[in-house]
């Protein structure tokens, strides 16, 4: 909302810090920092995405860490490539060894083939889909869904006889998963928001039909300055261990609410530093900007329809 | 849209480059590379606005040589006094000397002192507006309009006593513009689109409401990778001198037609790489992302409603 919005009568200042009880009602629960988490296990059915934008100030080691599989969608790999050049404090070679993804897909219009034979011979499958009815991006996403849906189309996906114009998605549409009976895939996104602006919205109009065909995916793209990800269409608790976890500097973290998808929304909230109640967004009216996170480990966002969130992240650079 | 809906019925591949003729019939024309003209004749009415976010990568100096005026909301002035910082080829203080803004206003959260005093020593006007009411984006908005509308009211701008919470827009209150009355304003915006994706989000919801309420302000958001403005409902001419001037890298440069405004849009173009007829787009459906201009010195997009379109620019720093 623009600050005068959050002056009117349905919009509550809150405390900068608050106590927020999970719903009792059922509700859709996100967590949206489980990546920051400093134990050693790692979830199964978690993915790191990157894409081709540049990589300078993400936390890529720390993400890299804490995901089961790395995926580069064509140039992305590029771009993990050249992340490793400007590391002078230690040898760029020695750690660019140490983050060999296990997939790079695409229609390969902007993989260097220095890059390619880099990660091909240190074991990265590398698998070229020409086809142009699908984007770089969405081809990414296949590759995630058949290497979690069984040994069998893993091992296919690894070695098996895949035809270069479309054969995942082929594969994948033989196995017609069935999203309601899928346990879900967290799959973090480097690089999808924030560069070219067309490429952004592709990755939000991705972010809001994959919610439609497939809601077992959970998307969670990062950029150097947020978290951002889509709210069910319902109540939704987001949780986290704390504030400081994912924000060194402020006390009460910046987000919004943001409504992308071509609706009306009507919105309430408790834990948000402006706290609304039935109240009316939309792009070309009022929109839930420079909010801020009061609740010390979660608020609480009922909204008529999917919206998006995006929280402002500060983290040490590791 | 994505590389499948290309492919479909109402969508034509052309070639890479094609004559596009001006419509005949009542248009919008807009010329959004006016700023690269290489004269040194600058239209009176242009400004330059700068928010807070690194101008890092951005071609400031080009810019703001084919501005006439130049504002920084708030923190943007501690980034216009960063930005030559790094220039180490030259005397960073002696070149930050030549850019000097008309004004800074803003509820100053963000304005570091040292920067305050640094340009109101050397002329710059600083306004201080502490109401919440508006965000500094539209504070700064404000003051464009006053200081194109009258020489009073630039004079009253400059010189007079204006209320600290929220006189500039008390005062322009007074003036009642009327848009169609106005002679167009050429606002173009440094970081407002690409940081926190809730800046972004409100950048583009403040393109669509004052393209309702204030219709003769013409906004371009310029970030390091494209060029971000609105085309009008109904059909709009988008012309330049030659795609080489904006883009010294691509023959197609890339662009996309992105349906932001809370409504499903038909869509129809010609001089697109893949042009569109009778397209119906939206965010949870077709988006005409990663497409390109093929017209040489033009194309032309027919919208039933507003819609955002950007345009890849690549430029040599300057």
């Amino acid at each position: 909302m623009s600050k005068q919005e959050k002056l009117q009568s349905e919009v509550v200042e809150r405390p900068d810090d608050m106590e927020v009880e999970p719903p009792t009602e059922p509700h859709t629960h996100i967590q949206p920092f489980e990546f920051l988490k400093i134990d050693d296990n790692v979830e199964e059915r978690t993915a790191l995405m990157i894409l081709n934008q540049s990589l300078h100030g993400l936390n890529l080691r720390a993400l890299w860490k804490r995901t089961n599989i790395h995926i580069c969608a064509d140039g992305g790999a590029n771009q993990l490539f050249d992340y490793f050049q400007d590391k002078t404090n230690e040898s760029s070679t020695a750690l660019r060894e140490q983050y060999i993804p296990n997939y790079i897909v695409g229609d390969f219009d902007s993989l260097r083939d220095d890059v390619r034979s880099y990660y091909e011979i240190r074991g990265t499958r590398v698998i070229e889909q020409t086809s142009q009815y699908s984007t770089d991006f969405m081809k990414a996403m296949s590759t995630i869904q058949l290497h979690f849906h069984s040994d069998t189309s893993r091992k296919h996906l690894r070695e098996g006889e895949i035809n270069n114009n479309n054969g995942i998605d082929v594969y994948l549409d033989t196995i017609k998963i069935v999203p309601s009976e899928q346990s879900d895939i967290k799959i973090y996104i480097l690089s999808g928001i924030g560069g070219r602006f067309d490429q952004t919205i592709h990755s939000i109009s991705q972010l809001y039909q994959l919610n439609s065909s497939h809601s077992h995916l959970q998307l969670f793209f990062l950029t150097k300055d947020d978290l951002i990800f889509l709210l069910k269409k319902g109540k939704n608790y987001i949780s986290y261990p704390a504030k400081s976890s994912f924000h060194h500097a402020r006390k009460v973290p910046v987000c919004g609410l943001l409504p992308l998808g071509n609706s009306t929304i009507m919105l309430s909230s408790y834990g948000l530093k402006y706290d609304v109640s039935n109240w009316e967004s939309r792009i070309a009216g009022n929109v839930s900007s420079s909010n801020g996170l009061s609740g010390i480990n979660g608020v609480i966002v009922d909204s008529s329809d999917p919206i998006v969130m995006n929280i402002e992240i500060n983290l040490e650079l590791s």
